[in-house]
């Protein structure tokens, strides 16, 4: 892959207006890896004062999304679990960070771990994205 | 339980801040079963033109998190996965759907359906909460 | 589909060495459904003396196979989750159903149910097969 | 927690029925974490000549229990999932390894990693446990 295809699909996918209105930045989009920011505030908290578990596993899926489309071809999440390993406390983002650590035909297996500004584990997820031939930007 | 513990549970629920910026508003809250419903929009959809997987699993995730709730004890959500069966296409509104299934200790098992306007099956989720003794007020 | 191959597909299905081992016995084999029996005895058990958790899966996971390859083409399992929900007891053996439920290209989700003798829901499973165009025979 | 209840712990794990059957030997129990070894024969595999997802899923297992069980008191499991990251080939044996890495209540969380002899990775495993503080021998 040339990188002018990872380039043009890391502009598609940091136009993701879900991403945006959560807040949510990429840092870094290459091939089957990404890493983004998510700086917190009132509206990511939950009734108890604690940052919802819909806001952490958002980052870690808007993550997973970046790293299973770097290459240009539209890939679709079909499954993901979550992990809450430790409440992200007083921190002032969410971080996440995603790798594709294995390929069972059209089907990628991601990892995904979301942490706090302190690099303190909040949580883990495990997802599977079906990779298809169609190129991003149709 | 006495219902005006329910009610004041569904009350502090209600007002969940994440919730509220997602658009998720809550039909039914009752002991171990909710239901909800966010009515879509730009904000909800990501690169490709549909919603995204992160607002699918928030609405489950807000709608677990009422159910688990509901007793008006604390609980805390330790694991989700997410299975997405079908995409929901043009709906103009996601529902949620959540029931408590089992116990094992301090531990409850949810299910969790997500559906079109139509009743169409787009995700189903299983989650594990840990019920603690302290009171939601608190 | 003709019937013929769904006989020839449930023929070498049920020479499942490992299930064989477990005494898995396949009670219906069809079009992406399956139905298994798997008799207890003390080799089941763990150190509490209740059904291993890895017994409760094998049945589980050997009818989802069953089911996944009904259709004559090998297909593998890439993701399974497992939620423990109530404890067999003395049931005298597991009968698991796997059903799909949806397709995403080359993807099949599958749910299955382990339940006792008396229909008590024991364990649900969700998982997801990645469907090749290699036949099984070969 | 001193040595003598690790030791009674493991001799009590080690007699499991179960992972005797399967040939799963058990090489290190201590303090939430174990490693075990299950040598491959003909009656761990599936109709396709593989090594049976059920088999792999029961060494993940089998060695999650004596993790979850190390302190001495009765864990139970209650969810598990498993994603098949590579097949395992021809290797002689699986060995498995299970780590608790977060506490919450009286949930805790293992990973759980199934190896090759040559250290290739074939799945991991994700798992919660409820420990009980009822001991072990009772």
């Amino acid at each position: 892959m040339e990188n002018s295809s990872i380039e043009e699909a890391a502009r598609i996918i940091k136009a993701d207006p879900y991403a945006k209105y959560l807040n949510i930045e990429f840092i870094l989009i290459e091939k089957g890896h990404a890493i983004s920011r998510m700086p917190l505030d009132r509206r990511h908290l939950n009734f108890m004062g604690l940052v919802h578990g819909g806001a952490i596993f958002s980052i870690a899926d808007a993550t997973f999304g970046a790293a299973a489309n770097s290459d240009g071809y539209k890939a679709m999440a079909i499954h993901v679990s979550i992990d809450y390993l430790s409440p992200p406390g007083d921190t002032p983002y969410l971080e996440a960070e995603v790798r594709e650590d294995a390929r069972a035909g059209r089907g990628g297996h991601y990892r995904m771990e979301v942490r706090t500004s302190d690099g303190q584990l909040v949580a883990v997820c495990n997802g599977w994205a079906y990779h298809t031939s169609r190129p991003l930007g149709e």
